[in-house]
């Protein structure tokens, strides 16, 4: 059998040596060969950052998201096959959508956040923009620029195709080019994915090459400017960290590792109720989904010491209904571990559980299979176990990376706060309760040692995406043994792969060093009223003066009347003096604003076609009738969108008075359309 | 002379040594001597976990924020005696101010920031509520929550004041104790200054501990918990990253070192012009405040290679003005190195720089001395190389820590922003130019290599706080050789203290965990309207729901008549049925949230005190001529303020029309009195 290719430097690298054989996880059977021999890592990362980089960076965040949209469409036709292949890896089909769909979800959820949070440019700003002296001619502001490497990403086997896909998805976006690294034993899944990838045509040359096989001297090649990813094992993880290249050059190192995770059963369960099932089913389904292979199933499962015997019974009784074997067999609801080796790891780990917990379902030597032979494939029981003492250190410290947790008994929110952070940090945990005293003693309690928190009520059971499941709006990642990283996380796994830069300058300087408008950049007022140019046409800066309009007391009594905004502060001098804000009658907030766009909006039909909202508006001194308004409106930030023939433009709306001091601040947001849709 | 004590465990501890001299930098003579012997690390640390974390998170962030600012009070009252032994170190009055101001500014700036930036609350929410189902029973968000362990700040020598302020002031505010590590050269300083916080009894027991001397097994004693942040060398920098403690326990570990950091002249400069003095300037300036002991300082001057001759003269000019020798003396303008052995650095250093350059100004063995003895005082004169192969590898890699700088030419934008890269990774760069093309194209290349970039014009330098200095509301640290970290940049440092946790469940779940409505959970609407309840009564989720109210086509053209936005989407129904988003006429938007307010506010003094805002307003569907308004307004929000008689409410407000849809939404906010001020 020919071993798998490698992707690097732009072309489809056969290894220069037979390489060593993967097994089918079910029937033992040879699936590929693997071997990195002749692969050029240097070469390859000089590629990523020479060809892919510059060539990321020339799109926009909308336009990679595009092309990333899609990827994903093209991907999604291709799920068949990558099903098939997945099976052979011991995935059942549920099992295999989880990883195929998820992947190819967090696709999807990476192109929209792109396009709806980031502006359709090449760099991101970040927070306000920081007034730096008195007189308004220094500032500063926070810049993200995407980093001039590559972002390596050493994946697991378990996931040959999300992890892969949540770790490029980001790197993507934010215009990094990745070079994946899969783990052997489920590398012909991956390197199938890259292929259909490849095969598409739809991104640019470099942005993603492919390196089976061992890592050989890839580390040595890493820069100042390069990122690691790792999802592994704890040890792999510290092992990689404390490489010279990536401490003496402060490459950025981010490990997801499986770690402890727990889930809590609150004390309102009772084993008739909906809390009780809930908490078991969900137990169950950790353990057995993926054949419990992981980073994020519960190992540690707490239970109030009264419901121990309960939980386990029940437990017992929905473990006892998982039929193991051939995923092939649709009756098969748990199918292989990835590989013989990883079923001695799980035997292993289970001893030294053993030492402090009973069993309550299964044999970890033995299981009755369905449509395969239990020698050749890596097939073991769901194990649950019981430990009664929770102090002892077992099974907050040793994990089987398979279909194995235990149930360990607590008496108050405080105490499983406590015993929760045994597990020195973990990627993932879930209270499993209607009560929501308990839920927040526990979250706040266990928050920091965790990154995320699932609460599980009857409510939320409706639509749950369950406690092992990451999603890619959300961080993935938790601190001390999970690895201390995050990944995903919407917009803040793109943000991960860019620098943050703090620039200063005039705000003249700083506009045009980001291409927006800046408080206090100059701005340009001509004949043209703004609203009449059209996207293309529209530059930072260009700027509308309407007004002065006087506001009388007639004009805020009259707005009461109409609006039946009657508020004291409007209607009753007395009343308004008294209030520790204003000094008599004040003009409402909502007076202002609608006069001020009165000041500034041109009535013809033109490019401006719709104001869709309002930011960041502060009513900043009161208006007094007899005060006088003037409006000025500046375009600060222009959007044009990839996919309409329209943009959206930022405008900057400052309502000052007679004296010059504002009463108004506020960023209009407006639909603006092309000149060339 | 008795060694320097450190304050650990809640009390001052005396060093079972004598400990080893730290000298005068000026005269030579023992300012203090300094030992960790008997220093109990572990329990140090135990007790920052045990009584300074619970301590501090009993505390809101705007209580923590406050109590930074008695302190930087009482600090002002003390600079004085500050600036005095700050002269021991070497510093000239300017440097000392540097120092203390600028650390006594950082305790400020925090206060400020965290009062205006961060609830009055334990913990603080991240972006926005995601959705995670379509029927809105499950919902996600990310929390922040102080982590439990100790921030162990290891200080570097040449900002005893400054370095430990601006470590500290994000780690309080977060709700994380601190033990300061001082370097021993300086110890003395920072020594004195922790006696001034400690005396002034305004921080909880356990916030602040203080260890001099050598840091013995004190990284042994780390947990998942607990952080370190280190300034100093990149080589110690990369030995304290790969100590197995951090690495085993993924400790958070941040890094900002010293780094070959550049500025650049721009091509439009002239030798007469102002761009070329403001350059020559700064550049003189950063050689010498601190005598060039900044982490921050100019290492390379990049210049146009027309200019290099130019610059080298009136660089040389303003350097032979300057003064070197006893700080007490006002004529000083450089002060000494802070110890003799930093000066056998900066002699070896200058060695291997020499390789590639030659000397423009000054001798490194050489020195007139004002007012001080040469020998026993740690001088040294400034000077600025030139290095006319900027290709060479000496001046982008040889740092020497004190008044040293090389001049390098260059051709090109593009040439120099490769130069830059050279520095492997910076703190900081400065571009000086007029011309924004330029800046622009520095800027973006340089910027994915540097953590803060000046923009040097004729009116940024009006204003400009200068390349060297990091200010509190900008990051500080850069990648690569600069250490990979982040440190300051305003909340942004805070967040670096606390663990983000994503936290999943029905919305009813997620507001109760946090104590803030979120969209989706219950509301409670009862007889009394939410705006005559007090700060201290009202509750997340308190409703008032008005209306409907209908809109007609008459209400829309009065309200266009009386503001003046005749704008045509509300005025002429054939042109804006020709606009993609509307069917005919609309209502304004100002209008509809206008009405809305009619709708939901109670007209009667009360405790409601003013509308100051509105933020998140998006207009969702149009509004027609006959659509009726029904507004919904929920209490989100609430945080009292600890010095005022009110606090702020942010209310959620859905307008919705007779169909059920959401026509607007937005968050309004409120001034609301406290019923007991």
């Amino acid at each position: 059998m020919a071993p798998l290719r490698s992707y690097v430097a732009g072309s489809w690298h056969v290894p220069r040596d037979e390489g060593a054989p993967l097994l089918d996880a079910v029937t033992g059977q040879e699936v590929a060969r693997i071997s990195s021999a002749g692969v050029d890592f240097g070469a390859a990362l000089a590629y990523g950052r020479g060809v892919g980089g510059p060539a990321l960076r020339e799109l926009t965040f909308h336009q990679r998201a595009a092309l990333l949209k899609a990827l994903a469409s093209h991907l999604r036709e291709h799920r068949e096959e990558l099903y098939e292949l997945s099976a052979r890896t011991g995935a059942t089909l549920g099992d295999s959508k989880f990883d195929v769909d998820g992947g190819i979800g967090v696709l999807f959820s990476y192109s929209s956040k792109g396009r709806r949070e980031l502006p359709n440019a090449t760099v991101h700003l970040d927070g306000a923009v920081e007034p730096l002296g008195k007189g308004g001619s220094f500032a500063g502001l926070h810049l993200y620029t995407p980093l001039r490497g590559v972002a390596v990403q050493i994946n697991a086997f378990n996931f040959p195709v999300w992890g892969p896909l949540e770790k490029f998805a980001p790197a993507f976006v934010a215009g990094v080019p990745s070079l994946v690294k899969p783990a052997s034993q489920t590398a012909y899944l991956t390197a199938r994915l890259v292929e259909l990838i490849v095969e598409s045509g739809i991104l640019p040359e470099g942005a993603l090459q492919l390196a089976c096989g061992a890592p050989g001297d890839l580390l040595d090649h890493l820069t100042e400017q390069d990122l690691v990813a790792f999802t592994g094992s704890a040890a792999t993880a510290q092992k990689l960290r404390t490489h010279p290249s990536i401490t003496g050059r402060s490459v950025r190192f981010n490990a997801e590792a499986d770690s402890l995770n727990c889930s809590v059963l609150g004390p309102d369960a009772t084993p008739d109720g909906e809390v009780f099932e809930l908490f078991v089913k969900q137990l169950v389904t950790e353990m057995t989904v993926k054949a419990g292979q992981k980073c994020t199933a519960i190992r540690r499962a707490f239970v109030p010491a009264h419901l121990m015997d309960a939980v386990a019974e029940a437990a017992a009784a929905r473990l006892a209904r998982v039929k193991v074997g051939n995923p092939a067999n649709p009756e098969v609801r748990m199918g292989a571990l990835a590989s013989l080796g990883q079923r001695e790891e799980v035997r292993r780990s289970l001893k030294a559980l053993m030492q402090a917990g009973t069993t309550v379902y299964g044999d970890a030597e033995r299981v009755e299979v369905v449509d395969a032979d239990p020698e050749r494939g890596a097939f073991v029981s769901p194990v649950l176990l019981r430990v009664d003492d929770a102090g002892l250190a077992e099974p907050h410290e040793v994990e089987a990376f398979g279909p194995v947790s235990s149930l360990l008994p607590y008496g108050s929110a405080a105490e499983v706060v406590e015993l929760a952070a045994r597990g020195q940090g973990s990627l993932v945990g879930s209270v499993v309760t209607g009560d929501p005293d308990f839920a927040r003693e526990v979250v706040l309690g266990a928050a920091p040692w965790h990154g995320r928190l699932l609460v599980l009520d009857p409510e939320a059971a409706k639509e749950s995406t369950g406690h092992g499941s990451p999603l890619p709006m959300l961080v993935h990642g938790g601190p001390g043994r999970a690895g201390g990283g995050e990944e995903m996380g919407g917009v803040r796994g793109v943000l991960h792969h860019m620098q943050r830069t703090a620039v200063q300058g005039s705000p003249d300087m700083l506009a045009r060093v980001t291409g927006r408008w800046v408080p206090g950049a100059g701005r340009s007022v001509t004949d043209e009223h703004p609203f009449r140019k059209h996207l293309e046409d529209l530059r930072p800066g260009d700027t509308v003066v309407g007004g002065p309009r006087p506001v009388s007391l007639a004009d805020v009594e009259h707005f009461a009347e109409f609006t039946g905004d009657t508020f004291y502060a409007h209607m009753d001098e007395e009343a308004a003096r008294a209030n520790p804000f204003f000094d008599g009658r004040v003009a409402h907030g909502y007076l202002i604003v609608s006069l001020a766009a009165g000041l500034f909006v041109h009535p013809d039909p033109g490019p401006v076609l719709a104001n869709y909202g309002l930011e960041n508006l502060r009513f900043l001194t009161p208006v007094y009738p007899g005060d006088e308004l003037t409006v000025t409106l500046t375009a600060k930030q222009i959007d044009p969108r990839e996919d309409a023939a329209y943009g959206e433009v930022r405008w900057d709306a400052d309502v000052t008075k007679q004296d010059g001091s504002s009463v108004a601040r506020y960023d209009v947001l407006t639909l603006v359309a092309k000149r060339v849709p």
